[in-house]
């Protein structure tokens, strides 16, 4: 057996921890899989005596991450901090300036910092290994970076924040608000104490981005992305969308269009029976569509302290597999410098089918004045449907639902413009756009 | 640039053309992503003259495997010729032993021979890829064989023959026989001539002891395989499936249990509204549970010429991606000396939930017999359900599905001993273990 490959861990959250302990317990089946041992030689985090339940013996504790980063005692980096930049940054740059193989959790960091790290890494031809910031525990970035590489692919999608999806199963499993479904996951840890970043849709465009990268081979483009989160989804959504076959989810959307790439984090309507519609809880699921393969789709732990580990550690492994010195493919499975610029599509172009809930005024010529609006701009309707919720005693107002065929984002803008003007409409109209995966 | 890729491919139906086709149309793409070119300088099939629709101009045509095998122009002998021994089995040991790393599709080769191919390759430092072999372009051997490094896998399971999950789909949504639905899949080409390898379960039961090996990294042991095929299913099973709230799939499944590896393929009643219930027509899908990560599921296409090019194309990458002479993870995700041998776990000790379907001579006392049978061997039922299928009107048949909660296979093979000594019975019982993946 070769000599042991020697790691650092920077950061000992949930993940980090779990990272050592996985190590440290499966040692032996480690060294046998890999052909070398692995040990944890270094870590640092914010505190050096809080308790985390595993044993830090033996290990030389950091008072920074450029310390550890850097330390000679160190072949794999492994940040695990968290962070678009500093020490995040700094900490990973100077690994691989010190010959250091990288893996990491931190979309963010990766999100806008991934290009320069990226061509770091393979001037120095280093590793820099990210499975664990995508998808928790779902193997993705080594199926799209390696398994796909004879394919063109066309559109990268899924269900990337499992803080989201657990809220939207819960409201339509319990019929609770939004409210209560984030209050109840903050209090089940699936839900940070400031919950913008997952619910308004963030953590998923970070993840997106990354994927629509290695999707087209495009520079990381995280501000590209068109954004809506879920927090102005209602029970009434999720009823409606029910009774017409369909189902809420929070989707990420990458696609190549004749106009560039259309990037857009969304909620969406996915019809029930489709493979998409069955993940639910904190589940996640990326579906790639390619010109050689056809469809692929995986789900499987979007998040949690093992099933993260599990990726960084089967990044660890690859590297420990590989002899220092050899050819590693490229970071964003092209190289770096061969990127081109990620083009935006507008989003007034993205063509589809939308669910439309308004809230008007009941009165004679209210169903023909919307009807005319959507004529105007030729959306053509699959159905319309008018119902009363159970908290309408108000006979004055009636709920719409319309379900329109393909049409394109403008036209349903121009036609909501329309309908507003008209005077009608009680509150502002609902519109959620219709995705069929796979 | 580094010197190019030669690829070698001995065998030109649907996979090898598609291979072929990939390679010659992705030239500028694959050089880019991998870092240097491939090209196919060889090629050998049963017949040079028939028209595949490529071009062969500027590749060396050799008469038999062997020698494209140990060619010198070669750098990676791609196998496609499928059939367990000659001459798969002699070309493949050649390349090796000739110094190329090997690509094959080739799951009954591998599963009679997979560790002594595994072993050659790891002696001489060769990679042995076999993607292709298993669930078509769903790239399940690259993740169980690099991302769960780090896991211990509990159990592999899943729908691993397009052609069984084909005609289950259409006997399902159109209503038709199981031979109706094979006859159209062999009309569409989705079928053999002779489906018999298909439809009783082999192709299934050879892709479940590879991926039986790299979960439990045992000697790969095709044998040691329970075998159903899914010729008894008829319409009347999956009616009354489905009015119980399960669909029929036929399932590959690899357990570890405290008596040694459970594995089997068999039709399984698996519950409307989980993920692998959805997975329709001629898609595969498998699930792996593994203590770290959890649960993870992958779909996609489980055949077709393009989508087993993909994997095999993806298997050529990773090989011009590394430079020769590194160090390569084994084949079989360890080294093939420490794999342990596989200790069958009997079929009777199964545990779990029976479907089962009786038809029974309708006289007083039937049920009670019958219920009484199952309470002999403790079997507690979920539910019983008698009816009356339209095709019935002889009055003194009724057939009886009782679907019980776990109990073991002993236990249900004993009662329906007890229940068909009563001499109630007409025909034979219908038996289906219910599953839950994931």
């Amino acid at each position: 057996m070769s000599n042991s490959l020697r790691i650092g861990i920077a950061g000992l959250g949930t993940v980090g921890t779990a990272l050592v302990r996985l190590i440290q317990e499966k040692q032996e089946m480690l060294a046998d899989r890999c052909g070398r041992a692995i040990s944890v030689t270094g870590v640092t985090a914010r505190s050096r005596n809080k308790d985390r339940g595993i044993s830090l013996d033996g290990i030389t504790w950091h008072d920074d991450a450029n310390s550890l980063a850097t330390s000679k005692d160190v072949d794999v980096f492994v940040e695990m901090m968290g962070g678009e930049d500093e020490p995040a940054y700094s900490a990973v740059k100077s690994a691989l300036q010190s010959g250091k193989h990288v893996v990491t959790a931190n979309k963010a960091l990766l999100a806008k910092h991934g290009v320069e790290l990226a061509s770091i890494a393979e001037a120095e031809g280093l590793l820099l290994n990210y499975e664990a910031a995508v998808a928790g525990g779902i193997p993705i970035i080594k199926v799209m970076r390696e398994s796909l590489t004879a394919n063109t692919v066309t559109r990268v999608s899924g269900i990337l924040n499992g803080t989201c999806n657990y809220i939207l199963t819960r409201m339509e499993q319990d019929g609770l608000t939004f409210e209560e479904c984030l209050k109840d996951a903050q209090e089940l840890g699936f839900a940070e104490a400031d919950p913008t970043f997952d619910i308004e849709g963030n953590d998923t465009a970070h993840k997106l981005a990354l994927l629509t990268s290695l999707a087209f081979g495009t520079a990381i483009a995280p501000d590209a992305i068109y954004l809506e989160g879920i927090t102005k989804i209602t029970i009434e959504d999720i009823e409606a969308a029910r009774d017409l076959g369909f189902r809420i989810k929070l989707l990420g959307i990458a696609t190549r269009t004749a106009e560039g790439v259309e990037s857009r984090v969304h909620p969406a309507m996915v019809p029930l029976g489709s493979e998409i519609a069955e993940i639910g809880g904190v589940t996640n699921a990326v579906a790639v569509e390619a010109d050689t393969v056809g469809s692929l789709m995986m789900s499987g732990p979007g998040a949690g302290g093992d099933a993260t580990a599990s990726a960084a550690a089967g990044d660890i492994c690859d590297i420990a597999k590989s002899r220092p010195g050899h050819q590693h493919g490229p970071a964003l499975g092209q190289p770096a410098n061969t990127l081109t610029p990620h083009e935006r599509a507008p989003m007034r172009s993205h063509a589809g089918g939308y669910f439309i809930r308004l809230t008007v005024v009941d009165t004679p010529g209210t169903m023909a004045a919307i009807a005319t609006r959507m004529a105007e701009q030729d959306i053509s309707l699959e159905s319309i449907v008018q119902r009363r919720t159970k908290d309408h005693d108000d006979i004055e107002q009636a709920p719409i639902i319309l379900i329109t065929h393909e049409t394109t984002e403008q036209a349903i803008r121009n036609a909501l413009d329309g309908v507003r003007s008209d005077g009608r409409l009680i509150g502002e109209p609902q519109m959620i756009r219709i995705e069929t995966l796979g």
